[in-house]
């Protein structure tokens, strides 16, 4: 694999695996929805279910801590057709309200559900300062 | 979801997402089969592509910082049915010789891969602590 193919299959991947750290040092996951706007991928706290403390977890993490990784991959019983790229960066909760529409704009263009309802929650960006993918 | 379901899913999931803290307190991302024995589980680093540094960083890892997290999901384009379910732990490698083996045992019979070339390299056990999931 190459940066541009690693790039192309970010942008097609439908979820990822956001990757944060807690206060106390420890990692958190959880899937998400995703776009690539240049070089920062945004996701959104959407409302497709009751929201809890949990859900808002990655928030309060990026707040303290803002070193995140993601990782999109294919898994396949065929395992030589495995791949997986992960970016890593800083994330950020959006403040700037023509950032924050702009990446509602680019998630809406990508994920048909976000354009029956906008998602109301903040938006994290996280800014990719690395690259690594495999094989 | 409830506890039960919760296990049933992390059992038949054929992967997850592995994710270590760096000693710089980066988090880190890799995909990853594996298999619950008791509330332990098992995965090893396998050489079905060539080895590189970065496929053993999560052993170095979890040396120098044994918190881990583990999360199996479901996307799907429909948003009502999503999952998943999510395990935090610490992270060890192993050296019982018979414990290395029940864990080859148990991988070998998940995964038919595994039965064609037994994984030489070392084996991560993540004894679970908490379980999360979602819905």
């Amino acid at each position: 694999m190459d940066q541009a193919r690693a790039r192309r299959l970010l942008v097609e991947a439908r979820v990822a695996v956001l990757a944060t750290v807690t206060p106390e040092g420890h990692p958190h996951l959880v899937p998400c929805c995703f776009v690539l706007g240049g070089d920062t991928i945004y996701s959104a706290v959407d409302d497709i279910k009751p929201k809890s403390t949990l859900a808002l977890r990655r928030l309060e993490n990026v707040r303290s801590h803002p070193a995140v990784s993601i990782l999109v991959h294919h898994y396949a019983e065929d395992w030589s057709a495995l791949w997986w790229v992960s970016v890593d960066g800083r994330g950020r909760i959006l403040e700037d309200q023509v950032e924050s529409g702009m990446a509602l704009g680019l998630l809406g263009a990508k994920y048909a559900q976000y354009q029956e309802a906008t998602p109301p929650g903040d938006i994290l960006a996280v800014g990719i300062e690395r690259w690594r993918w495999w094989p």
